[in-house]
């Protein structure tokens, strides 16, 4: 039996995840954690069929917690009842709580990708490049700026999803980044995402990955995206889509239970969620 | 680890029971069957927190199958897509498969008691008072009709549902026994379910259960009711409600999974579903 194997009951509080193509970190990150602190929930993820349907799911079946992935984390918030601070902030939804029918909503890759940019040790007085003007890259555009970087480029083919992120940041768009060669890259795209179109692609062109002092990749599946693996075999740091996604899913999971695991359970779960 | 523990992941078929009051018994019957046959499915009883949202939720997150107790049996057949006879010929659905979109609506509980009556041994020549008037005494009236019994009573303290099901099946209606003296006493409402307010009461007169030749009870949790035990410690034969709900839930388990147990299986997952 797997050690995130769950006996369910009628008591069992559910968790779950609405995503256009799950994975399975999250199902084994919660569920190993649920297991390891010995609290009766489960987790499943789950396609969203229809997400307006889906979230009456969440309030018609109580489910306690949502786990919210590209592409809905924009589209569902009419559907929430309470943005918070780290959601309403940059307009991005990556977490909702059901408490007693009233839907909170949260964003924990804001709170994930500022906490590890913190603990980086790359200078915030590099020049940034972020890759993407989705949810995603609202939350690490908002996170770079807040963490002190002053000179910010939104790269993005979409001039007016693109512009309107770099307006809000204080930042510039561009729909390339031609000449430019910036110090800290962060892909906030899905490419490089196994199993998608552009899963062999670079979110910059190869000349500024290859000049680049330090990267920063969202994509957790694989977490050796070919981006990631040019700085890593170059020997330059890069944090990985697997930092960034066990930190925010342990965000999630002070927001579920309320309880708190320790740095050695979340790094046990998140080892054993990229199994 | 407990023989129903299920390991999740992104692709687990997803089942679960809608209910106002749910028990643990199909939770546990569902997950032991698919440990059994190696079915990568999983069961969750959920309370409906509101009928039409938690119908949603079946079409928005893809759940394969529903099984639906009191008290929606009725009130769902407008929320589904497909009405199949044996619900439509009662008007009661327990029973929901969701195949791509369709929500397929059936009822299991009639075939449950049908096929119990089959094997009794008890004689149709035999007059039948039947308690109830809802979703679960309408499945009764017309498994005891099919199976060739001519004297049917219904008993129910409404009297619009109680004429309209005894009309129906060519039965009579009574708001009480009085004294009338039936062979054979069915219990089609939850009176004598634990945590009830009628947990310790009888369905019938106590004169009509310590004269009737054979019972019926439907109620599950628990099999021992106050109207099953009267049976049992005078040796009278009495089909019990753990026979049913065994029965109708493996019925339910062949329309999710298109897989049928062995009477074997059917009867281990049965006994665990009750310790």
């Amino acid at each position: 039996m797997d050690p995130d194997a769950r006996t369910l009951n009628r008591d069992t509080t559910v968790c779950i995840s609405l995503s256009g193509r799950p994975s399975n970190i999250g199902t084994r990150f919660h569920n190993h954690l649920y297991n390891d602190l010995g609290l009766d929930f489960v987790y499943k993820a789950f396609t969203a069929h229809d997400l307006v349907d889906a979230v009456a799911g969440i309030r018609g079946l109580g489910i306690r917690g949502a786990g919210i992935s590209m592409p809905y984390k924009e589209a569902v918030i009419p559907m929430v009842d309470v943005m918070h601070d780290s959601a309403s902030a940059i307009e991005s939804v990556n977490t909702i709580v059901n408490d007693d029918g009233t839907l909170h909503a949260y964003n924990t890759d804001y709170q994930a990708v500022a906490n590890l940019l913190r603990d980086s040790g790359f200078d915030v007085s590099w020049d940034v490049a972020v890759a993407g003007s989705g949810g995603m890259a609202k939350a690490v555009v908002a996170a770079v700026r807040d963490s002190g970087f002053g000179e910010i480029t939104v790269v993005s083919r979409n001039p007016e999803t693109g512009r309107e992120l770099a307006d809000k940041y204080d930042a510039r768009w561009v729909d390339a980044l031609g000449g430019q060669r910036p110090r800290l890259l962060i892909n906030a795209t899905p490419i490089g995402m196994s199993g998608g179109s552009q899963a062999d692609d670079l979110p910059f062109t190869h000349d500024a990955v290859a000049t680049a002092t330090a990267g920063v990749d969202v994509v957790a599946m694989p977490p050796d995206t070919p981006f990631a693996r040019t700085f890593r075999d170059s020997g330059r740091p890069v944090i990985t889509g697997d930092a960034v996604i066990a930190l925010q899913a342990a965000e999630q999971f002070v927001l579920y239970t309320g309880v708190r695991p320790t740095d050695e359970q979340i790094a046990a779960a998140s080892e054993y969620s990229r199994r």
